[in-house]
């Protein structure tokens, strides 16, 4: 049995989603058996760092052989908590919120989008595909009623950090932050932040040095 | 003067603009000087770590006072290739696409949105904001004309390798890639992956972790 008593690194289970990814593909293909230098080629992550990240939740290959794919795969959903649908909402449906229901409703089957909060009444009581628009004062109701465990974040800056307070009063614990600002949570909260002009600045490094910098 | 000469590792072009953010902000306040110590509360990266970022392009603080906020910033502005506008283009114009053409426009000053591209009749000449959605067919001539460095990839996956091909015709080099598919291109194309579900997936670990896994 794997161990979870302790906690794995966020950087081993930022890898755990990549290594599902290729084995999702590998089984479509009826692959059975995969070693690590052939995930090594997929990833880019080294043949031995894969090793060591499958055995610190006790997966370990067959000694010249390999990881067997299927096993592989549940083993993973199972440590990330992927083997049940997690319910999940949306705070925010101007554009990127609407982009961000319909990617996970539609690619992302590990999750289920329960609803999506605005404060705006011209949005409240549409729908975004099948999922419905809800003013933000019911996001206690609703997350106690389908056990919500994660909330995007994607509203305008200058409402994220009231929008949070909604999101933590109604015992949400992780919050996937597109919002720019530095949200102030309880210790128990977890925040990820997803901040996409810093990733375009550092990418225009790349754009720019070929001609100006060498 | 700062040494270009070796390239700078992309972790260390990652935190150059979370330094930027930061500068910002204490010269909007008027802060003179800030140490690689205040640094470092700010963005949760060691002091120690702060001082060999910097070090890296040439930028030393005083021992015992630190940086001067504004010569910092106006060093690694340059050092990205933010002291001049960027051109940069969004293909797809879509949920997401829309949502990071409205994002690119208002919020991020270092760049500037010249047009999005989609192949879709409907909104080919339509606008975002004051950004024209052009045919993709038009794309070599948008890109020579202003002489566009990036490309936002925000198209669906089936599209995306098509999408891609276009981009690398027109000139394009460096390619901020918001599909979940791994792009093939040539080898001076730089190609940045934001993989929304796998970041998602890896936080659902986090939600369930707690009351499952201990």
């Amino acid at each position: 049995m794997p161990s979870n008593n302790k906690e794995a690194p966020r950087s081993v289970i930022r890898r755990l989603p990549v290594y599902l990814r290729i084995l999702d593909n590998l089984i479509r293909n009826e692959v059975e058996i995969v070693s690590s230098r052939e995930l090594s080629e997929e990833t880019g992550f080294t043949a031995e760092q894969i090793r060591k990240d499958l055995a610190f939740f006790g997966a370990f290959g067959t000694r010249g052989t390999g990881y067997h794919t299927s096993v592989l795969r549940e083993n993973i959903l199972r440590i990330i908590g992927l083997d049940e649908q997690t319910n999940i909402v949306v705070v925010g449906a101007g554009h990127l919120g609407n982009a961000l229901v319909r990617y996970n409703t539609t690619k992302n089957p590990y999750v289920n989008v329960v609803a999506a909060f605005d404060v705006d009444s011209e949005v409240v009581g549409t729908k975004i595909l099948d999922v419905e628009v809800v003013h933000s004062s019911k996001m206690k109701e609703v997350v106690e009623k389908y056990d919500v465990k994660v909330a995007i974040l994607a509203v305008p800056s200058d409402h994220a950090q009231v929008a949070t307070e909604d999101i933590v009063k109604s015992g949400i614990g992780v919050i996937f932050n597109f919002s720019p600002i530095k949200l102030q949570v309880p210790d128990d909260v977890y925040v990820h932040n997803v901040d996409l002009s810093i990733e375009l600045q550092s990418l225009i490094y790349y754009a720019t040095s070929a001609e100006d910098k060498i």
